[in-house]
């Protein structure tokens, strides 16, 4: 089976011009077929603050109301992506930018309202995937760049998590690659103490589940690390989580954390 | 040789939810493979003047610096071209949303600064066009939405006119394709009185450069007409102009302005 390597990339790397042109550097060197997925960065907020679109969080979460989708389709779908496929383009990485809506591939459920509404969030399961749309892209030798944006089918875009997005298209893609998922953001890995900085090498899920339990891993590691576990339950090969950094050393195994079910 | 018809739609009718939705209905119907190009509407100064940016014009043509690019990045590339690329999804319409970088299927050159300095602004040729990316795209029955922003290959967007977009992909893809172009605006058609308008049914080459050193024709329609001979000369096959509300009749030859060399 055909080797497929997805990089999800997000955090302050995003606002950083020069972080982010090593970091592309670094992605130009991955061997292809490759895709990118993207998050929003502090971008979203600057502009937001600027056009007087106050951001709405619940338990750390961003709650997307109908200016709030405006400003992420206009920062993620427009500014961010365009112009991370025109660094890619720059370094003769044949780059194509697309939200869930384009070429269809990543529908959306709209979130159902309970204790919360989130607003304008799209849900995903493997099943919304372009597989086929996605692979053709990709036999074309060109490189998907991801915002995290998907569509309901019915005209409306929608909010979906980054990290999502890349654990659901590699399941997706499991159909036909051997998936390698790699998750980069300003840690050098999933720590074992946080005072320490110790990287752990290999995360197997009992251990996750008694440092989640302790408290160790923290809030916003968690939706990361189920996202890193549903892709490996989901069928993709290997997964691991690192520095944006480091790319290259997360690719080879020198760096970063390895997802392990067992 | 196959038919393309590529679409060009602009003005007012980007802004109008209904009007737009209409006219998505009516693209919907013209048979693929097809391209639409549109341009940026009011939404860019409206955004504009939230975020405090100034629009800057010279005789009409907007000057494109760096808070304004970052402007139409966000609007064109993401507001605009993604909310467009959902609506026809709803309607089962493959299509791809694209700025000229994406895939690379439009360079340009930024445009030399001689007494005017239209900042990041790209001219573009039929040279700058992936042809062949475009007819792989086409071939896989997806709808390419070009927005109108092209790029430097060196890392940066360039704002491009959407009518020269327009033409100029119509002489690059008349190489693999008989090439229909069609400019949608608010007008039913080149009027050949503003008093009564009466729209011109055919306007020959020579009756344009009459009509114009008259001043007939009015500044803002001798670019559009510029392209719009231009296509022709370069190996477009028919080229039509009309109201956004009569795109089926403008396929038909029913209503609007034929463009004719001779």
């Amino acid at each position: 089976m055909k080797e497929l390597t997805i990089v999800k990339v997000g955090g302050k790397v995003i606002d950083d011009h020069e972080a982010l042109a090593s970091f592309l550097d670094a992605f130009t060197d991955v061997p292809s077929p490759k895709i990118l997925v993207h998050g929003g960065g502090k971008v979203a907020s600057d502009f937001g603050e600027r056009l007087g679109i106050t951001p709405k969080l619940i338990d750390g979460r961003r709650i997307t109301d109908a200016p709030t989708l405006e400003l992420v389709i206009m920062v993620y779908g427009g500014l961010v992506n365009k112009n991370i496929v025109a660094q890619l383009q720059a370094r003769s990485e044949n780059a194509i930018g697309l939200t869930g809506a384009d070429a269809n591939v990543m529908s959306a459920v709209k979130r159902p309202v309970s204790q919360v509404d989130y607003g304008f969030v799209g849900d995903v399961t493997k099943e919304d995937v372009g597989v086929s749309t996605l692979s053709k892209l990709i036999e074309a030798e060109l490189t998907p760049v991801f915002c995290p944006l998907t569509h309901d089918k019915q005209g409306n875009l929608l909010n979906t998590n980054a990290d999502t997005i890349a654990s659901i298209l590699g399941v997706a893609m499991a159909e036909n690659y051997r998936v390698n998922l790699i998750y980069c953001f300003e840690q050098n890995g999933v720590l074992e103490d946080f005072g320490k900085k110790i990287v752990i090498k290999v995360l197997y899920r009992d251990r996750y589940d008694k440092l989640k339990s302790e408290g160790t891993i923290h809030a916003g590691m968690i939706p990361k690390l189920d996202n890193a576990f549903n892709a490996l339950e989901g069928g993709v090969h290997q997964v691991k989580i690192g520095s944006f950094q480091s790319l290259k050393a997360l690719l080879l195994g020198e760096l970063g954390t390895k997802i392990t079910i067992n």
